[in-house]
């Protein structure tokens, strides 16, 4: 691309740096902010800069937070003997808005994948186990999702998790509310079979 | 959403407020943010806020630029006796990446488009009639999208420019190079035998 100005230029680079955003996506961003009052491109920069300027990791959870026990582990009203493991921020929100859990959570900060060359040590494992150790916790849930990166990294945290006694389980997996069954693949239809639970649980 | 974070969801508001990108993508493109290290996402605000803070507008074309006439307008191997008008600066990129064209441009800033509440008024069509009545202008092309919203404007400054002895051309609409016959549309296909060129002008 030929831009006609600098500033432009090295705004498009920028923007363009994120993720699934190509430089014609970004050039339209940049253009449309050009077009809004300087105050809106003021605020976003701000709310990214302050972002990961103070942004923190709860000490417990892991989870992002604006403090350093974050909101769900300071929450005396929750069971802290249950722990969900999760991958990222984003599913815990997604279980938070189910309001089905009243346990605590476990932020791993990603999965097992050597592909991407990301090994347990990158993980926040050490912590989970250390918390089981303490003997606090009484259940563990694998809440991570059913990928191959996804089951591995269950299936590391279950070993490492044998010699204590404790409870766990995982979220699970079988037709989708309102799925026709059809549609649905065998190995999810196979498993929603093998582990069928008691109809009465169901009502 | 239930944001853990008051600086995540703020930072999120503020992504999602750009065009096409909701509040899930927002979340993902910040989430990207803060597993890189803390000096992109400086380097990104400070790009941007530069940019509203900084950009001109040039003062003979209206084009983007970092100076006060840019470098087109600057440059004394164009020719300015042939202005072509184009809606916004995109254009004037997309038609300098072709190289065909050593004239000048006038960047209109959009279309007459009342369903917009953009009206003559509110594009630079004054300042284009200025330039013609000096009396350097030899020809102005035309070079908006083939849209009702384009072509409206384009007859609105045609008829704006009708007592002035200049010749007015219109970029060609025809068929595409490399597009199959058959697939074209007939207004397109249409116009392309109505406006046939002769044989060797092709070559």
């Amino acid at each position: 691309m030929n831009f006609s100005s600098k500033l432009l230029e090295n705004a498009v680079n920028e923007v363009s740096q994120l993720p699934g955003i190509g430089k014609r996506t970004a050039l339209r961003l940049v253009l449309h902010l050009l077009k809004q009052p300087t105050l809106q491109t003021h605020q976003l920069a701000t709310a990214l800069t302050n972002l990961v300027d103070d942004i923190k990791l709860c000490k417990k959870c892991h989870n992002i937070s604006d403090v350093e026990i974050c909101e769900i582990c300071a929450n005396p009203r929750r069971n802290d003997e249950i722990i969900c493991i999760v991958e990222d921020v984003r599913d815990v929100m997604a279980i938070e808005n189910t309001s089905q859990f009243k346990g605590l959570y476990h932020v791993l900060g990603g999965k097992i994948s050597p592909i991407e060359g990301i090994g347990p040590q990158n993980l926040t494992i050490d912590s989970l186990i250390d918390k089981v150790r303490k003997g606090d916790v009484k259940e563990v849930i694998f809440a991570l999702s059913s990928t191959i990166e996804g089951d591995t990294t269950n299936f590391y945290i279950f070993k490492q998790l044998e010699k204590y006694t404790i409870k766990t389980s995982t979220i699970a997996r079988g037709i989708a509310v309102g799925d026709e069954l059809e549609y649905a693949d065998e190995i999810t239809l196979g498993r929603s079979i093998v582990n069928r639970i008691p109809f009465e649980n169901s009502l």
